[in-house]
């Protein structure tokens, strides 16, 4: 993986209209949104760009507006795990920020994006000032730490199939049909990184996953059989009813 | 497992003596303590206790005194993970009480426990007037979220016997020492379950750790050549660096 140095191509403020479209950011009014704004920064990075780095102190938080950032820890000996790749309104590093801890992990962007920064030292000025910031970023906070805990479980309970499986019905969105076409939004070798596998389980794991009616044609994949699917990889029902409503 | 319903056999408040030896409340003043005390109770409960269930909604914070919890999260089918097993000092459902979510795992003693239990909406209310409060529980909700962070990547980047040794060395504490004798703190069947093994699988590993110094008898655990077991096992060394001084 490649990991260049910090190179932003432009850097301005967020507009309201943008920071109003983020969901941790949509239970405040305009007032304390054109706050957040004030001290937050509209990056534009090509892909490759290291935004942060594991080790380092959380000076930003993070909010992806366009494009993919991986989210990965490196041990001692150079293995890296891919902890998590964020999508378009996701954010990252919130909990290391809020309290003021070293990096535990890296972030590089796996596509060009664009993302709102918003200045560590600004934010926690703004907390103490403005308690429905910190409502809102409790919330984010626990909505990631519940990503985790089923990350945790699915890594424990699941084979690399089921967890594919899992992951395939995650993106098809509508679960009630029967059949689904969809893009995989990162590329296989990431996609395995996330899953915790090897590049050639992954593929084994594709291959497993033909006989519940998923085909694939490169980042293309159909599911043409949605029930026989959820009954082999066994989604957690539970996730969806414990999203904030 | 036996999840008999909840039982306490005795309920009182909790000393500002005992809040102080907790860790999460150690940078609070007295006078804040004592505002947490007069919202907790002070629970006596034997083993097997049920202390709160997964999908309900999360009305109490739980500080362990003494005892041990085991944290687990059940899928559609049954199947059980244990997350984490919490020693005394630790505590849980933190995030979700600070975010007003239903429960994402249930807890229950794997040993007769003691605990502080914090009603959620006298935090909640202390919250808004106490900025030390709200600072302290943010620093605990982001160790707590770098303890997943860290063992999604054990999960995806070590094998079980090198996810035991790791577990092994970080009991040992004394990390600089050649050789260490130890006990584990809970029974092997836990063990498996936090490990995210079968129990067959754990003893696979206790077996492939002897040729690395690690003895066993039962519960009791004899590591004679602490730097052959590290260079094995890779524990991440940067995580004692980012614990907080």
């Amino acid at each position: 993986m490649n990991f260049p140095s910090m190179l932003a191509t432009s850097v301005r403020r967020p507009s309201i209209d943008l920071l109003r479209e983020i969901q941790i950011f949509q239970d405040l009014d305009d007032a304390v949104r054109g706050r957040v704004a004030a001290v937050s920064e509209l990056l534009t990075v090509p892909q490759d760009t290291v935004l942060c780095r594991q080790g380092e102190p959380a000076d930003r938080l993070f909010i992806l507006s366009k494009g993919q950032v991986a989210l990965s820890n490196t041990t001692p000996n150079g293995s890296l795990a891919v902890v998590e790749v964020i999508s378009p309104g996701g954010y990252f590093v919130l909990a290391t920020v809020l309290a003021r801890l070293p990096l535990l992990m890296t972030a590089h962007t796996a596509t060009p994006s664009e993302l709102v920064a918003v200045d560590s030292a600004g934010l926690h000025a703004l907390l103490a000032e403005e308690p429905a910031l910190a409502t809102s970023l409790m919330r984010a906070e626990a909505m990631d730490f519940q990503a985790l805990v089923r990350q945790v479980c699915d890594l424990k309970l699941r084979t690399t199939a089921q967890r594919l499986g899992c992951y395939l019905l995650d993106l098809s969105k509508d679960n009630a049909a029967g059949s689904a076409s969809l893009r995989l939004p990162f590329d296989k070798r990431l996609l395995a990184a996330r899953l915790g596998c090897r590049q050639e389980n992954l593929s084994r794991a594709f291959a497993a996953l033909r006989s519940f009616g998923v085909e694939t044609h490169g980042a293309r994949v159909i599911l043409h059989d949605i029930p026989s699917l959820r009954a082999y990889a066994e989604p957690d029902e539970l996730d969806r009813n414990q999203q904030p409503a």
